[in-house]
């Protein structure tokens, strides 16, 4: 008999609905077979699992390439006592879906999350009579025309949430832009990513470490704030700011850049990044998906 | 008789309906018995109406307190050839709102853009049955629930919503955080703005200037473009990144900052930060609402 480890399920917080982008990151960053999961209505919802062991994990979508930020998300990883533990970039390709035995011609109205109705708006364009209903979720959009049997409506979704409820692919691959990726991140509550903990990552391969912190009231801050970085040859990723709930006109800083806590060049940033700027927190450090970029294509530079 | 110019009304293209905040935004922004509406259902068409001349002028919201930035309109600030030429802030109170006649016992679901649903959250929580349904505008809904004849379904936008089709406020004041405020920009056709610009800005009034760049792919490049600002102790008031479309993982960069077009330090710094960034694009020079932060107490820095 193989050890009970091995055979027990992990279960993971997605917002949607089986089918959707986030099953499909989640079954990317972990084991396939292992997966049970917990589908949430709202981003709230996933972190409200993950804090009251309703779930072990959570997979959430943190950037799309033209979308931007899931701003929703941002703001619950400052505030929730979580820990990115890895990141994937997914993909992301459109199908117009119905239910089975409903043809091209009979739609008049097509439900998807806003964002897929927005990424899709040049083939919809095509179609000036149907009508575009938002939806709380895109697999979610097709499992509702498949379950209320509506002979008239279409979701648009990918082809795992048309597989999950039954339902066709009738246009295939409908997206504006085929440079479409979103980033997903895997989470941990903070003291059970503590507890797994593996402090000797390995040098070979690059990680990535995410903070938020906000600048002093003083001129120069944010410039003070990157130059921890610049001194020491640090490549930043990404670096996004959004308003601090409740101080009207303050502003956060979330930035991602390649390395590891592991290292002591990157401890003494944080260090000094600790000095010079306010709330500071270290969200995680994980294996990155992209390699560092060479020097001299830092993308964002310090 | 009064001159013709005095008496004729300004077309403005708003997104939403008739008793928007984006209505109340153009109302402060403009002499309000002069105003002649055009509402979109999108942010897109709004400036399209601004390019093909069916509006003299448009105003959209830019950022919100508690939500945050209003991505797609950074993104077409970059792609359309308009300026920005005044600036507001708006307090945002929610109202809960229902057709004549029908009670707070009656409602089943409450219509709204989903911003103003998600600020209301705490709220709707106290209702667990009612269902909580998007919408594309947050005045639209009060206007689809009236001209529907819906007696099941309220409606959340601000009072001058309920008073344009109607409708009652049945709960006042329901948003979950008072500090909110959405920041609405007035905007021309660049040909126009270029015509009216008037260079002699008075130097009582705090003005601020916007724009948009791309960083070069090199390290430090960042830190390069803000120094340029830190130099000359220019005070930022805001740093929002985007993605860049088509470009996967590659960002732009919008600022606002204190200053005038008119001002040689201003000049100046917009010309060394076209020398260390790339797509440099000025999006307008115009009168700030709040004063410039005291020396010391800047907000962000430089």
């Amino acid at each position: 008999m193989a050890p009970a480890s091995s055979q027990r399920s992990i279960r993971v917080a997605i917002q949607g609905e089986k089918g959707s982008f986030s099953e499909a990151a989640a079954r990317r960053l972990l084991a396939p077979d292992r997966l049970e999961l917990l589908c949430c209505s709202s981003f709230t919802d996933v972190f409200t699992a993950l804090r009251r062991g309703a779930a072990e994990t959570a997979v959430i979508p943190i950037e799309n390439t033209l979308a931007g930020s899931v701003a929703a998300n941002y703001d619950l990883l400052r505030r929730e006592a979580v820990t990115i533990v890895a990141e994937t970039n997914l993909r992301i390709r459109h199908q117009l879906i119905t239910p089975p035995g409903v043809s091209l011609r009979a739609i008049r109205r097509v439900l998807s999350h806003p964002v897929a109705l927005d990424q899709c708006r040049r083939f919809l364009r095509r179609h000036p009579r149907w009508e575009a209903v938002p939806f709380y979720d895109t697999a979610g959009s097709v499992q509702y025309i498949v379950e209320q049997g509506l002979r008239d409506a279409a979701a648009i979704a990918g082809v795992p949430a048309a597989k999950a409820y039954g339902a066709r692919v009738v246009a295939a691959n409908i997206e504006d832009n085929p440079r479409n990726f979103t980033r997903f991140l895997r989470l941990l509550p903070a003291a059970a990513a503590a507890a797994a903990a593996n402090p000797s990552q390995s040098r070979r391969q690059t990680h990535k470490v995410s903070v938020v912190f906000a600048t002093r009231n003083q001129p120069g801050a944010l410039c003070r704030c990157l130059n921890v970085f610049a001194l020491r040859g640090i490549d930043l990723s990404r670096i996004e700011s959004r308003p601090t709930p409740g101080r009207p006109w303050e502003y956060s800083f979330y930035l991602d850049f390649f390395g590891a806590l592991s290292q002591p060049t990157v401890r003494q940033a944080l260090s000094d990044l600790a000095a010079v700027s306010d709330e500071l927190k270290i969200l995680g450090s994980y294996p990155a998906v992209r390699k560092e970029p060479p020097r001299g294509r830092a993308r964002l530079g310090h």
